[in-house]
């Protein structure tokens, strides 16, 4: 069994009526009941308000594959849960950030770089073309899908070249953002993935729920590992 | 200074109205006229119906970048040429492949994919974003620059993994391309640049000169060497 | 279950007594017979001197992962047996390239470069150090394993830039070389891995069967497809 | 001209005897000196123990190339002056960091990982090899240069993928690491070299002084901007 954590900021549906029209239980429980109807995957949520964040040692220490959406209160997460959720990544745990959350401490964390990128919302259409074909997070989905209502993300974005380009997001008022990429960090893997704002129900919509699902699946460990120290070693022992 | 070839296939202005109107002289003239205009630059042609297509031994080895434009008659450069053209390059020489000359024998054989990619030829208005703001090749260039008519080439483009991708071309249409990508074969340096359709005007846009133009100072090699062959070596001497 | 075909070049065998004591039926028959200890892969062999190199279209269609070793004849490996193996790779066929074979045609079509490198045959001990550990391929191997004497290749190997870098080898005498590399091609993933020369009883070291073995795991094809073409298509239509 | 500002813990040279015989006036002396005999460079230095670190924002500002050499303070670097010079590379400042360093604040912030390794103090001979010999830090040096004494740092080395590998190391008691490494990170371009042990003459070899001074020369930003925000932007104009 896959063990998935979903983690949300939860704020927006307490005070915004379209977003809880939308998400009444928040976006993590539309997310997680999709996940769970995936027969090797099993999935917990956590949000921010809750002690240390949800994500307490233990936690972290159970789950494979961490999701991310956050937005308002990137700020609000205190720099001890992002050391740690650095770390497990670090260790192997996959981490898959959606939307918004592209400007988490996290995803800035392990990026090193400012992670901007130019914004509209104006309730484009976007359509998300798949450029690596072969990718696992890419199969079961045609040369692209459309999504009737995103908020337009635009380059330039400033992230590391990806390990992985998966998809390409083209948008109807003239933007492009590479809006599904994929990173290794330490032994984890990172999928960014652009789609998911508040006030559509994109985390509804069929082939983003499959992309997700693609994602967690991918994003599964090799294996966990304690850190890696930086450890003084004598010479190396034959080891045929 | 850089020596430049521009290489066309001077066909489609030879027997269709429409291009001759655009490119009395070829597409060729129109690029060495306005790359000879750049003080570090000194510009040569060759076309097809050349003897040995106007890419002898000698022109290669005095050429340090290479431009190429080809369509209807990939088929007709003999694999002798393509060969030479491909030792030169891993060699060192810069290659600048443009448009419909991601279907070139010298192109595929470079990259050892198909290049196949979906095309619509509905004059689509195209937008260039700049992925890589950075990149010698975005110099110039704020966030994107447009170009009124454009062939549409959509993905999946089967390319390998560019080492940089500089350009992502949005079509009114509704597609995406990786419009800019470089890569590095053997000591040569290779750009596919997707703009160029024979029957617009493209090569006399102003950025997308500043774009070529960028591309082949970028393009030049570091250095130019004997091909490596693969030495039968001895054990190596210490060279403190 | 995975189907694999071992293709070897099986001349050394027949005409080198070192060779044939070693592998008295063959590098072929070596590589299989480990694989066929997996309970997840079938195998069947195909070499050099049978009808159409042992790979009929028939053959190639009904294999998940192709292993190559050849070494004296590459050029005797037909171009249209190189176009077909191609081909079957660009559609999702794995393909892992043992040893010499960095400088089989099939290898040096699919890189678009000439794969020279330095070589020694002096027997030096081997390190194959793992940088890459949450890789697939390098599962089971703590950070580094030995093999008492192989052929030293060093670098410059004229390679394009791995996507992926999994190995790097010591030798004794003072050489490195990326040793074992991952690339994607269409639709099909592609390893090199050095080590593997005639002489030496390499495919019958654990740690190495390891490693094929794992390679084989990743190598196999997402989906298959019929190549895509390039074809002319109409604006896309919505797909919600 | 390049404005380089050379920064160095300094802190070994004052408590160590060892350290003080080779670099009387500090690492960051010894480097100065050779960077400033190149005619197109001009060179400053800062310390810890200066106020601000001697990194101010002005002379951020003024600084086209920085390199970093630290070791046994780390941690005393103030956050603030990290976040300054990661907004400065982000912005375009090259960044040049120098053996220990992987592990300094700056670096990891960069890379997102613990940019751990292994080590060893026995002073090995250390073999540098080009893998990249196209590259513009690599020119000038052929197939490999050697050490004869360097501290042994060894792979796995948990650092992202680098965009780009030109050296790779190989040590006499059977290590080896991705010993120089290239990435981009925002405008700004990285370069981590591995040699340069405080208790070794590194910095006075005639080759790690070609690598630096090339690398001083490649990481020359492109252009320098302000900061990237994350703007809302409204519907992109027709840009001819």
């Amino acid at each position: 069994m896959i063990r998935v954590t979903v983690w949300n900021e939860f704020r927006h549906e307490k005070t915004d009526e379209r977003v809880a029209a939308i998400y009444p239980d928040g976006i993590h429980k539309t997310i997680a009941a999709f996940l769970d109807t995936d027969e090797e995957i099993t999935v917990r949520t956590a949000t921010l308000d809750e002690p240390e964040c949800g994500l307490t040692q233990e936690v972290l220490d159970t789950t494979d594959v961490l999701l991310w959406w956050g937005h308002l209160a990137h700020h609000e997460v205190p720099d001890e849960i992002v050391d740690r959720v650095q770390e497990s990544v670090l260790k192997g745990m996959g981490l898959i950030v959606l939307h918004s959350a592209h400007h988490s401490k996290i995803f800035k964390r392990l990026m090193g770089t400012s992670c901007n990128l130019t914004w509209r919302e104006d309730g484009d259409m976007e359509r998300l073309w798949v450029v690596a074909p072969d990718h696992p997070i890419a199969q079961g989905i045609d040369r692209y899908f459309d999504l009737p209502h995103e908020e337009t993300y635009g380059e330039p974005f400033d992230i590391p070249e990806p390990d992985k380009l998966v998809f390409i997001g083209w948008y109807e008022g003239g933007e492009v953002l590479r809006a599904g990429c994929c990173y290794r960090r330490g032994r984890g893997k990172i999928f960014y993935f652009q789609p998911g704002h508040e006030t559509f129900p994109t985390f509804k919509a069929h082939w983003v729920q499959t992309v997700i699902t693609n994602a967690v699946h991918w994003a599964v460990p090799e294996s966990r590992i304690a850190l890696l120290e930086c450890p003084n070693v004598t010479n190396p022992e034959p080891r045929f």
